[in-house]
């Protein structure tokens, strides 16, 4: 297998963490998104989606998008699971994670595709092309600031995103709050319970990838 | 169990349309999302975001989110699955779940909440109130018109959302088409790969539901 990456990406990131959470070890190679590369015909030859993480099978067929890359890599490296150990947590797993996915991820998103200056006509990624909305922009400040105060409320009463369960969720929500630093927001100073489950899961080995 | 639904809502309607399909009969309970029921105390202790669809098991216990749900019903009621036989065609089944729910399903409800009088600051569900962008709401119409284009050229290599295997990716991709409808988006008539698809999907009897 070889996965497609980009060092400085939050989205293959959010794989990445994964990866060394469960010890995978798979070919990598970078994709320089800074150069358009995804862009090149080379690439969308392997994701006509022209986005990073892609794991490429040895068979040659490709799987895009973070979600569906981790949990393929569960399904064959069960060992260590991220997505839940029964029905009802597998269920929890993948509220929490669509939660923090659609409201801070795509917020974070939000707020830097519709002002960076190099991103004019990429609003959104995928391969149309979408104008900047300054007010999309301010929006998406708006939702990282009620993220952030809604994770603080949650971990007031739960170790992590669900419940005493460290999971893809957990990820997902750390490589947010890390995102959020691209357009100036960090976690706010009484916001305590959120610093302190922040603290917990960035001291892991695997926030490092 | 029981299933909070709203008989009019869209995303309700993609858990009942998987539930027809697999033949799964629960309690059923009606959330008066017009009169804004969602935002009751009543409803707030079964679901904190306000939204329908939620599955409440016999403990007390729910489940907020559509594809959480459904894939909670996958693994309880596991004839003919809906999201995959195989790894690999789980991968392919959630991708492709993911990206008919961001391409289309999003599109339409920025389309419509952006723009529809009775939501001015509801403009996305969910806890926290925000105004329309009226740039947002055109935003989701072109997105609309995109996401046509790339599902009839999909179609024309491919029975289903993923290859000639029906999966729930196919019930949301439906969904989605016959939400456009309320921001005046049909399939074009020269989209003759989707129309195909549609009509086919659509003549299944779970479509009814």
């Amino acid at each position: 297998m070889k996965f497609y990456d980009c060092a400085t990406a939050p989205s293959p990131r959010r794989v990445r963490v994964f990866m060394a959470e469960k010890n995978i070890h798979i070919e990598t190679i970078q994709v320089d998104l800074g150069s358009g590369e995804q862009f090149s015909d080379e690439f969308k030859a392997i994701n006509p989606l022209m986005e990073v993480p892609v794991l490429q099978l040895d068979d040659g067929s490709s799987i895009s998008q973070v979600n569906a890359i981790c949990q393929y890599l569960e399904e064959i490296y069960p060992d260590n699971p991220l997505y839940g150990r029964t029905p009802m947590e597998r269920a929890l797993v993948d509220s929490a994670n669509n939660r923090v996915n659609a409201g801070g991820f795509m917020a974070g998103a939000e707020a830097l595709r519709n002002s960076a200056p190099g991103m004019k006509n990429r609003a959104l990624p995928g391969p149309h092309n979408y104008s900047q909305i300054p007010e999309l922009a301010a929006r998406g400040l708006q939702r990282i600031d009620n993220c952030f105060s809604d994770l603080n409320a949650h971990f007031e009463s739960n170790q992590y995103m669900v419940e005493d369960y460290f999971s893809v969720a957990d990820i997902s929500a750390m490589v947010f709050i890390d995102f959020a630093k691209w357009v100036k927001k960090r976690v706010p100073e009484d916001h305590t319970n959120l610093a302190r489950w922040y603290a917990e899961v960035s001291q892991r080995p695997s926030a490092k990838a």
